[in-house]
């Protein structure tokens, strides 16, 4: 089984070591880790990378995303576009997040920082880690929800152990398939 | 030809007069717009409108997706793996804009009120309108860039002359293909 390693990861200043370190976890768990990092190209054009990218998904059997909030009030941008092709392409999704803040508590202080545009916006929280598209797309595409830290504490933004209980949580979801 | 109209959209405080608003001007252009708006529910779970939402995408042809910025340096998070589910299905991706400004310098405009959680984080911007898979999925999906404001200054929130002219493009798209 091969798994897209969706996330901000591909950011970190040490993304290499960082993919290196997912892909091992992975292989304990007997799935194959495919890290979406473009290392072959110097300075690559955008869309070398991103045809890069989806010609990787096209590989996978499942996508493992990293829905730690990015640079606002959700997940990353780039992570959900992928996170929807698997949907929609009708392979698995799994998900996890390194925070335990819900949606609603994260977007009340984002807006605090940053106002909305207009008075009077409303999104609901539901209670959820993240918009309920993206739950509904996790548990629709892994039938599992995002996994989040079990103790209830944010982690820090690279951290591995809820990823570890994610590729845990897709062995097991696919052998019993 | 029947288009899901995505986008933050949902979120207005007048959404369902702005909803019909965008169908009005879809018919204009011979387009059928699906706005997922789950108006015959009252106070509905998060599980019904995902699968509602998911329902109606599965009878559109196409995505006419909002992807203004919102709460944060990228398009709304719903809206993205909406675009994400289109590309998977191989149906056309139409998006548009109401921001004219780069995503980079958005990026750096948010970082001053949010600093990132860990330092050395680096997104390149290429001089695109949002994380490079967005505009890769709509010129992959659809042929055509992010639709923007011609003029270079930033529409209002809810503003239509952008959405506009990303439905004549899609029209136009859709009959010469």
């Amino acid at each position: 089984m091969r798994a897209y390693l969706a996330g901000p990861d591909v950011f970190l200043p040490n993304a290499a070591a960082h993919a290196k370190a997912k892909v091992v976890i992975c292989a304990r768990y007997g799935i194959e880790g495919c890290p979406p990092l473009i290392e072959d190209v110097v300075a690559p054009e955008w869309q070398t990378i991103f045809e890069a990218c989806v010609a990787m998904m096209e590989t996978a059997d499942l996508i493992i995303a990293n829905l730690t909030p990015f640079r606002g009030a959700s997940a990353d941008s780039g992570t959900l576009i992928e996170v929807g092709w698997f949907l929609g392409r009708g392979r698995r999704v799994f998900g996890y997040s390194n925070s335990a803040t819900p949606f609603a508590e994260r977007s009340q202080a984002l807006l605090k920082l940053m106002a909305d545009p207009m008075p009077g916006l409303a999104v609901e929280g539901f209670g959820l880690a993240d918009n309920l598209m993206i739950p509904g797309a996790v548990i629709a595409g892994g039938g599992h929800p995002i996994v989040l830290p079990q103790d209830g504490r944010d982690r820090a933004f690279d951290a591995l152990d809820v990823f570890e209980r994610c590729v845990a949580l897709a062995a097991a979801a696919l052998e019993t398939r």
